[in-house]
């Protein structure tokens, strides 16, 4: 049904993960997946204990959300605020282009998060690490640095550490607050799963996370679609971001619609990744017998979307029966109103 | 006269339409004119009730200006306000990047109209328009959209409509209103020519709109420019915008200054069209015996603009002595003001 | 010590010079000095007198540091208003991309200042001048916008000038004010040697403009370092921006962090240039026996920076623990607060 040469999916979960001590990673960035000009993504699971050490990135800001399992965030503020956070289902943060952080897994069991950057040519494997500076830095530097001894210098690690792994965090340990006098603040975290969702009935729900309740979130906002079987989330587009989708639980159908007679149907299934560039015409079909859960990321801290329902139930008769070419009874029956999920099969 | 490779004209009036049923088209993207790198641009006809279809542009907001005749359009604000307003000669509209949009005739006559769009990559033939998306979308997909019977969606055109020709419209009949409550606004047209211009006599008037006036227009900014035989739009350069003209009536000569001893001068007629790129220096003269009209288009919404008679005025006789190397007494009778327009044949 | 192909550190002070009458020039666009993608630079010497002709810059802001001697500027304000300010040693100018502007040393003894663009394309030579344009539009435009005869025309320069050489200005005299009725104002100046620094005993001093203090400086900040001897600014990165920067006096090492691996370390001294890009870890170390003086020039207004005993001083033990494979009581003797500045010869 596809005329156009590039595909909108990416089978995230089925590549080769990089694996360390106490993680496992797998990404997508515009070189995996050509399509994904405007948004990066990863699917990251840490073990309790397991660590992805203290890094930043140059080029992108980040925007996780939690599937499975809790952890903990350091961050610090350049203003030189701290935060230290901890994550369970259904939470989102947002880390801001730059800003130094690390992630560990708390237990119990595994924590499984998708990670979003706001650059396509984002790539985690290109992100600064601690370990990697450090151990590439002359050693007087690092000693002067740390106020270490040359001895203790050469503890620390020969490379990149990328995970690292050690005991599960203590809350209840003086070892796990702040060195510093404490600023604590949550600006980061955001509890989506806990937000009232936009309710169809027969439809599904929706939870959006923007700029608005979430102001650090400038560059980036996000939803969770739950979408009922034998339901539909209505064609549409944005006229001011891309959508990154990551495709949780269920089987889907979607189409990107690019113009000049070129659409783009693809079929999606849990760990798949799909994305619609800015401006592109789509829709998400659940084709399976249960609950389809989507997650969608968008590069702009705000949300707009043009639903075809909200676009005709906007225009006169004459418009709908001249463009369209319909009998003034067939434009009579068009939708009068947004529905957001629709019926998918009629 | 001209070094420079680049032309800084295009003969748009002269291109081969494209044709549709109630319609034509002339467009100009940086494909066609080269130098129009921040700024594309089309002027379109459409008789009573031809109609551009239900479209919306990805990559650029649109900027209009009609020149003559009428015409309706209708629009969807993706925050689910609707409006539909009527434009005549002198007219502007602003639609934002993305925004769903129809624009159709309502006579009497031809309405003829300049669109401007800030993306130099813009191109009329790359827009989204909604037959085409639907005659693309599988077609039980678009029955569950419309809440229309399979039977129904055959009636639908079975490509690209692009132009489509219907009875002109009423506005006394309850086709021609919003099918759903209306919230109805005008916040996407300003009456341009209605405005007091400024005056210069003896050189002409200029009429000017900015996001100052018109708050939706954040990204374009237009005037318009109504020069005297025997005078011209004085040396002057936007520090902050390219510049797109439509020599609506008259001829003129434009020169653009490229610095390193680069200008490029050129001859235009109505239906021609001049850039102007960010920072250049240039001037328009009128060199025909009537007046000349010229539509002009900036790519920020904020006008800016450093007339060579406003620099020369607002410096010591000190620092022009030095930098021209002309006498005392010469300097002292330079320019003391700002001129705008100043008269060519001295 | 380096593995990295590309070198941060360009010799400008060592560069052949353009010349002219009055003026000396040395520069160093992104062709010049690879690294350098996002901020150019350019060292420039007037004597009293010499002037540095009307001109304008079409696509990047100027940030000037004066280091010695004095001169006046004038600009003109595309609003209308216009500036005549006096520079010493220590002050800072910001004029926005595309206001036109002269500058002229007024003695006694040469002026040297440092201008930087927040646009590593920019290239002095491409600077748009008023003599370069006059003598390239034709005569009679020029007869008509200057309001001159014919044959005073002949006496203006015949080429682009560049350099004027003219009498030191008078402050007394009325050829050294704004030939229109004035509104004077100082909002492009700010005296930066004057502000009180920040100060690290046995470390150093900074003193930095930003936004903040100097509004008009939108797109750029600045900082003058002075280090002692035995100190070093401390590892750390900018979210928020590039780094350039001229060494004034002393000598030093400088090591930029690029991820995976990469470090490029660099000595430095007086009249050389340096580099770190958005993102980078660097730090500055005085490698010699006297003050290091270093101006850093960023293109953001918003000064931002993560040092690492920031870092550090934020996060809990067990973090840094797991991630520097360090034991506790190691890990209890790391900095605890921003240091900024440290002692290199520990």
């Amino acid at each position: 049904m596809s005329t156009h040469p590039i595909s909108f999916r990416y089978r995230l979960e089925q590549e080769e993960p990089r694996l360390g001590p106490g993680g496992i990673t797998r990404g997508a960035s515009v070189k995996q997946f050509p399509a994904s000009q405007g948004i990066a993504g990863v699917s990251m699971r840490l073990e309790p204990g397991g660590m992805r050490e203290l890094h930043w990135h140059a080029n992108a800001a980040e925007w996780a959300y939690v599937i499975s399992g809790n952890c903990r965030t350091t961050l610090l503020n350049p203003d030189g605020g701290a935060e230290i956070d901890t994550f369970g289902p259904g939470d989102v943060w947002y880390f801001p282009r730059g800003w130094g952080h690390s992630i560990q897994g708390i237990g119990p069991g595994e924590c499984h998060f998708i990670l979003i950057f706001d650059n396509g040519d984002f790539s985690e494997d290109h992100t600064f690490s601690i370990t990697d500076w450090l151990s590439r830095t002359p050693q007087d530097v690092v000693a002067a640095s740390l106020d270490l001894a040359p001895a203790d210098v050469a503890l620390l690690p020969k490379g990149e550490a990328y995970f690292a792994k050690g005991p599960t965090p203590d809350d209840r340990s003086a070892d796990a607050t702040c060195r510093k006098e404490a600023q604590l603040v949550t600006t980061h975290r955001y509890p989506l799963h806990a937000q009232q969702p936009r309710r169809v009935p027969g439809g599904g729900t929706q939870r959006t996370v923007t700029v608005d309740e979430f102001p650090i979130s400038r560059t980036m906002a996000g939803s969770l679609l739950e979408i009922q079987p034998g339901a539909m989330r209505e064609l549409h587009w944005h006229p001011n971001a891309d959508e990154w989708q990551y495709y949780i639980e269920g089987r889907a159908e979607m189409a990107v619609f690019l113009a000049e007679g070129n659409v783009v149907t693809e079929q999606f299934e849990a760990g798949d990744v799909g994305y619609a560039p800015m401006g592109s015409g789509h829709y998400i079909k659940n084709t399976g017998q249960s609950v389809l859960r989507v997650l969608v990321g968008f590069n702009n801290g705000h949300y707009q979307a043009n639903d075809l329902s909200a676009w005709l139930s906007t225009n006169p008769v004459d418009v709908l029966a001249t463009n369209l070419g319909l009998p003034r009874e067939k434009v009579a029956s068009l939708p009068r109103r947004q529905e957001f999920f629709v019926k998918s099969s009629s």
